[in-house]
């Protein structure tokens, strides 16, 4: 198939950008101790993942359940991190399912409950292995402990019960963001200061962290240098997106939404990509390679004003760089993975919404 | 199951009050001139759409072929009306091939070479029928035909092809979801001016359109009494949600998320349900039935301060109201539809994302 037969709205890989960016992140940490563990909110999508992973990748890290569970339900075998906390007695009998699936299976806790709740569920699947982070707030205040003497209690806590105590966890999720370059490592460093602080008070308590896991793709050079971490989480930097690349320029957009302009009046565009194909909570998408700005998303129109002399006219396509690939994927079910002008495959989405 | 043992992130259907909701809407259009062809776009789900076709519906609404598709495969014969321009070889083949299935099928128009298109198409298909509405630009400036003689040329056009000529639609988005009832009648009959003027020009020509196709939820009862309007597309009333609950009060919230907290920092809570499972294109959604607010909502996490008192602790839940439904449920598989405690059915939503 070629790319301009694709219907449409449709996400569209560029399989040379997206390998590209897989080299170039695998390149950055050939030569670091600290390793690549992408994360999968991302892409969702297992042939993503195959990839990352036959590029040094250690494993892959996922927000949730579901997504783990989908990962293996594609034939994923890798060791797991799910970057979160499991809470509730369904999720906890799922999760003792999965371990027992994937070669390892690690996820995030941040209280005593917690450990109480999967050190129980352990006692009641004796075959199933599970490894714990100890989530602690490096500055994004979301979940985490905050004092390094809580984490070492947590991380008593998991060495007297059935969970493998493997390590810390802190995501910078302020700092990733950040568009200027000497903020963004300020917070940064501060971050990883936090998370050493944590390591160190854990090492001292002779419960040294064989995982120390943080940074994002706008951090990865910097926590992912930082002594004592050993595992970075990036995920976006595999398609980059229209918020990243005004962040950093060191990967390539290698995601667009293809669509298809419907009705055309003076300048404006209507086209048949609205906000339930394109996200908008980090602001409008921006249209990748045509003098023409996305002014607004209906729930299936997208609204485009071209520039003056822009010839496009209903039945043609436009591309458009999502400003936010992690959700605007969360929307499709599939990825047209193109090589010039041609479709080499079709990639399923998956772990999208609750995935039981 | 009971409502308590649902998995979260879930969306669950309140049936007592969705039953009312569909009730009162048949009980508005029992006695008037215009009748209902609810729109899909919101609800997603077969189960729904059955329920308002019992309930005196005259067809069912879909904003795109992918919607129409799903509805179809799921087992429901109904005429329908895709509002929307088909544009494209790919959907205009699908779309003949459902025209075989459905027992009436109609679509928008809003130009010359759509008709055209049309026509071709089914010159290769001399089985399926079709039917078209020529979308009149009511004031939402989006698609549409702007001036009336332009609506005729449609007209004959369309009267001289192999579709069949039904009549016009004109949908005032602009002013289904304006709070202040003044304003929102003011633009609502503006608009249907508007529309009863291209209709007008049409009966002057000898081309009376047979159906005249207009409203939403905000403007059911204003565009619906209008002399000549013979159907109305509202579909959010049957659910309701956060934005419309403002703007009027004839129906009730329906539908809510159910989420799990997950982490609390003083009276922070920290839920499982973030912009992946509730949309935030019509702002933040609001706490349901106790004393706290969204703050925030990260990919996977939602952010929600509580009032002073309020004792939610993790592992507890809580429900959300949607700001927008029909985005939010574009999330999610399925609902859980309850009656009080009890779920009774589990529902799929459908035709999400770009359906093949």
């Amino acid at each position: 198939m070629r790319v301009a037969e694709i219907d449409t709205p449709a996400l569209v890989v560029d399989l040379e950008r997206m390998e590209r960016n897989i080299a170039t992140m695998a390149r950055f940490f050939a030569d670091k101790p600290a390793k690549l563990r992408p994360h999968w909110k991302t892409p969702k999508c297992a042939e993503v993942a195959r990839r990352q992973l036959a590029a040094g990748a250690i494993g892959i890290t996922c927000a949730k359940l579901g997504e783990a569970e989908a990962l293996a339900a594609a034939g994923v075998r890798a060791s797991v991190l799910v970057a979160n906390q499991i809470i509730g007695a369904a999720k906890l009998t799922r999760l003792v399912e999965l371990a027992r699936v994937l070669p390892e299976l690690i996820v995030a806790v941040d209280s005593g409950e917690q450990v109480d709740a999967l050190d129980a569920v352990l006692r009641r699947a004796p075959a199933a292995r599970l490894g714990a982070l100890i989530e602690v707030d490096t500055g994004m205040h979301r979940c985490g402990t905050s004092a390094p003497d809580e984490t070492v209690a947590l991380a008593r806590r998991l060495a007297a019960s059935r969970v493998a105590y493997r390590g810390v966890m802190g995501y910078e999720g302020h700092a990733v963001l950040v568009p200027d370059a000497a903020k963004r490592k300020d917070l940064a460093e501060s971050a990883a200061q936090a998370l050493a602080a944590h390591a160190e008070a854990l090492r001292a308590a002779g419960l040294a962290p064989e995982i120390v896991s943080s940074g994002g793709t706008g951090t990865y050079d910097l926590t992912g240098t930082v002594p004592g971490v050993t595992e970075i989480q990036a995920g976006s930097y595999v398609f980059m997106d229209g918020r990243y690349r005004d962040v950093r320029g060191d990967f390539e957009p290698a995601l667009t939404l293809h669509t298809t302009v419907i009705h055309r009046r003076g300048r404006l565009l209507i086209t048949d990509a609205g906000v339930k194909s394109l996200s908008s909570d980090f602001g409008l998408p921006v249209a990748f390679d045509v003098g023409a700005r996305v002014v607004g998303l209906s729930e299936e129109h997208g609204h485009v004003l071209c520039d003056e002399g822009v010839e496009l006219a209903p039945g043609e396509r436009l591309r458009i760089l999502p400003s936010h690939g992690d959700t605007t994927i969360n929307l499709h079910e599939r990825f047209y993975a193109a090589r010039g002008d041609s479709v080499e495959e079709v990639w399923a989405i998956v772990g999208r919404g609750r995935f039981v």
